[in-house]
C-alpha cells in the first residue's frame, strides 16, 4: 500500500569499523531478512573484533516503525552481552515523536546527536557499566 | 528487468561528520536523484564545516555500473575544488574487476581496502597537495 514500504533496503547493512567502535548507517527501511543479517554480522563483528561500541546511525532514517524499535533495543541488547555499548546516532525530531507515540522509548539505548557525539560518548565510557559501581578517578 | 534494478536506495543518503572527515555509506544502487542529492549535500556540507575529507565507503555496493563510476569521479572532483579529498573505501574485488572491465579505472580517486585505512590515508595527508609545494614545518 504504502510506497515506503514498497521499497526496502535489500541485501547487506555494511559495518564499517573505526578503532574502537563499529558503525552502522541505516538508511531507508529496514527489511526482515536484513535487519536479521545486520544483527548476525553485528555479534559476529563484535565477537572477531573485541570493539567496545557500537554506533547505529538513523539520521537517514525517516519513517520508525515498531519493528525498527525492537531490531534497536535487540542490536543494543546482544551487543551489551558481547561487552560492547551501545549508541544511536542522528534520530530525526519527527522520528522521536513516533517512538514514544508508539510507546517505544527504547530504554536500554544510549542515543546522541550527531556521529561524532556518538564517537565521543563511546570513547568516555566503560563498554558496559557496572550498576552501583562510580568512576574511579586516580589522580 | 534487473531485480537489483528494481530496488534503488531512494531519499537521503546521510553524510556523517567525523571530525576532519565527512562519511558516506553507499548502500545498494544509487538512484539518478539520490546521487545528485547526495552530491549537492557533500558540496553544501565540505564548504559548511571546512572538512578536509570525504571518506565513501562502497562495501555494501555490489553491483556497479558507468553511472556510480561517473558519480564517484564528480563527488572527488568537486571535493578537490573545495579543498577536500576523497578516498574510497571497501571496494569489493567483483566491483573492481567490474570496474576496470567497464574501462573506468577512477583516476583521480584514492582508494583504501577498510573505511579504516581510509580515514588514516585522510589524515596522514594535506588536504589538496600544491603541486611542488613541500610541506613547510616551522619548529
Amino acid at each position: 500500500m504504502s510506497d515506503a514500504r514498497s521499497r526496502p533496503v535489500t541485501g547487506h547493512v555494511p559495518v564499517l569499523r573505526l578503532g574502537d567502535v563499529l558503525l552502522v548507517t541505516l538508511q531507508g527501511d529496514l527489511h526482515d531478512s536484513t535487519a536479521q543479517q545486520l544483527q548476525q554480522d553485528l555479534a559476529e563483528t563484535i565477537s572477531r573484533t573485541g570493539v567496545r561500541g557500537v554506533l547505529i546511525d538513523i539520521s537517514g532514517v525517516e519513517i520508525v516503525d515498531s519493528f525498527l524499535g525492537r531490531v534497536l533495543a535487540e542490536i543494543a541488547a546482544q551487543a551489551k552481552l558481547l561487552a560492547a555499548r551501545t549508541v544511536v546516532a542522528g534520530m530525526r525530531p519527527a522520528v522521536a515523536i513516533t517512538l514514544v507515540e508508539l510507546g517505544l522509548t527504547l530504554p536500554g539505548l544510549s542515543t546522541a546527536l550527531s556521529t561524532e557525539a556518538g564517537m565521543e560518548l563511546l570513547s568516555q565510557q566503560a563498554p558496559v557499566p557496572r550498576p552501583g559501581g562510580p568512576r574511579q578517578e586516580s589522580a
